[in-house]
């Protein structure tokens, strides 16, 4: 089935607390993650909250990352939103569930964009 | 069922092609859906493509908002991921579907965070 989007939803269970609370750990872990993934950074937003916590997205040429961290829970919910065949977001989900000393994951990936058109395009001419 | 948080996955078919290829429009959009939803706003990011597509996120206290235009297809892919019991993530939804004048809209709700913790708390004391 032909998409646009391709959109993984993982979910990560006794993280390292330390890690998943490091505001710059986890910004450089999403930025790397980006770019083994094949994808382009154009944009971020990260912030820490008190008394723990850290929310941060990745804007790509190809969609976006995020994450929200619990890490009073060791919780971490990852999303990796890519388009276009040169990307592969299972690899930045592999290495961020890694970075973060994840004991267990669980990943859908939902289908974003199923349309009922010929030839369909991420970009055009793409 | 308890959960950290609520994740809806929007697709937006037959959108006014105008509405979402105005990078200014969508922000407005997003920031506005986000405060109707209840959401405190702390950060943005948005990008304007060539030749068309706008690519947006809005990080809320509460976690996010996303969003990937497809001008060239009148389609539109939404996130809207909430935290808490004080945010309704479904109303920023439904704003966003109006402004962008969406014929056709689906949308599927996501528990995240489902943890096996008796008391579970998005936030310490909340």
């Amino acid at each position: 089935m032909k998409s646009l989007g391709k959109h993984l939803l993982a979910e990560y269970y006794r993280c390292d607390e330390n890690a998943i609370n490091d505001v710059q750990k986890v910004e450089n872990a999403l930025v790397k993650a980006a770019e083994i993934a094949g994808a382009t950074v154009i944009g971020k937003s990260f912030h820490r909250f008190e008394p723990y916590g850290v929310s941060g997205v990745v804007v790509i040429s190809e969609s976006h990352l995020t994450i929200h961290t619990w890490p009073e829970y060791g919780f971490a919910a990852v999303d990796v939103f890519t388009c276009g065949d040169h990307v592969d977001p299972m690899k930045a989900h592999e290495y961020l569930k890694e970075v973060f000393g994840t004991q267990n994951a669980t990943v859908e990936t939902i289908l974003r964009g199923v349309l009922n058109i010929p030839d369909l395009r991420h970009k055009p001419g793409g």
